[in-house]
């Protein structure tokens, strides 16, 4: 896979504590040519060791810190979350790490930029990141023992998405909207939503997610996602001159 | 792969000197249903200190010392040596990590036990090491970082080993929204834009149009059209409910 492409991955690492795996996950990223890390709310303490460490590298030294998942995969237009857990009933489509998903994820780093999310080494990622995730996807472990190491998952991951593969069709597609995009449109339709009396009491949180992940699957391009935000900009200023009157 | 078949392979760990490498590669081991694991000449506080560590597991409890890798290597049909050496001129077979010396090592273990040989952290395989395997094999990594860490170098070639060699499944797509079920959408959307003032008189045509264009491209599936079209329906619920008002 040419160089060009494989440096518009982004390792997102989500509430990362340990120091060492910070420092894997990043130099498996110098073994397989992808530079941009970005930490979401790390264990402060973890992310200085980190960096402080003995041949701590460029990836390491360059890495971004982020509040929020949606803060860190803002520009990408593609966002998939790794998990270990296969039986729990998941809203996303889940994909077994190999040949085919390989091959769907160089197919999206043509169209623009795409992020890899990666779990703390307690929990991994939650719903709510989970909400901000186009598809997840999964390395097929053995079934006693599912759960990888932090830095070895992601070395793994890179292994297979760096992996040349010079047979792949280039599909034809469009420019894809960009998860802060997409963002804009989710945080408007639910304000559509709850306005119009949508969203029940209590139920806020779980209703903003199901938006989310209702947007993120419907794969907006980029021209689509900005005349369907034009469209709910004016439903909300009509909501709110009616709620005036 | 059958269970059966990766059960014979054997990870062995050359001199190894940090107890974190040791225990990684036993814990990459467990996650690929791989349990042999042996060390030759381990710096002994690591190897204690590794099988002591929190968590550590089956294949380290059961891991067995040698004095040499002609020992640890005796019941073996066939020996493989990794190396993140390239240029330098080898005298063995030299294979990329990859779909075909994947099969190739899953040919060898149809026909016996395999050994799979990772040198120490500092310097790898020695030529001496080399001399007793049958070929060489190096992970793909980007040309600038090529040495990989111990527990991740394991964790990558057991993940290629343990691939499945059949087809992988293709995912599971929901079922597609029929086109009466988008037309739902549509003229309900519209409806929506109409009462939000979106839709300039006499462009009413052109508009329905773009609305419906817009709807088709989205792809629904057949749930998240039914989804999509209860947030519509309540939205122009809501706008009826403000005119009378």
């Amino acid at each position: 896979m040419p160089a060009t492409l494989i440096t518009d991955l982004v390792v997102v690492l989500v509430r990362p504590r340990n120091p060492l795996n910070i420092g894997a996950a990043a130099r498996a990223m110098s073994n397989f040519g992808v530079s941009r890390l970005r930490l979401v709310t790390p264990y402060k303490v973890a992310f200085r060791e980190a960096r402080s460490a003995v041949g701590a590298g460029a990836v390491l030294k360059g890495a971004e810190e982020f509040n929020t998942v949606a803060d860190a995969v803002r520009d990408c237009s593609q966002v998939i979350g790794t998990t270990a857990v296969r039986n729990r009933a998941l809203q996303h489509p889940l994909r077994q790490l190999g040949e085919d998903s390989g091959a769907t994820v160089r197919g999206c780093l043509r169209a623009g930029r795409v992020a890899l999310l990666f779990g703390s080494e307690k929990i991994g990622l939650t719903n709510d990141d989970f909400s901000h995730c186009h598809w997840l996807l999964t390395i097929p472990t053995h079934e006693e023992h599912i759960s990888m190491n932090l830095g070895q998952a992601v070395a793994v991951c890179l292994y297979e998405l760096a992996r040349s593969s010079s047979t792949e069709p280039v599909p034809e597609q469009g420019e894809p909207a960009k998860s802060g995009e997409i963002e804009q449109i989710t945080t408007g339709l639910y304000d559509v939503l709850n306005r119009s009396g949508y969203v029940k009491p209590g139920n806020d949180a779980v209703a903003e997610k199901k938006v989310r992940r209702l947007m993120l699957r419907l794969n907006f391009q980029k021209m689509d996602a900005k005349i369907f935000l034009g469209m709910i900009r004016q439903i909300v200023w009509k909501l709110r001159q009616a709620s005036k009157g």
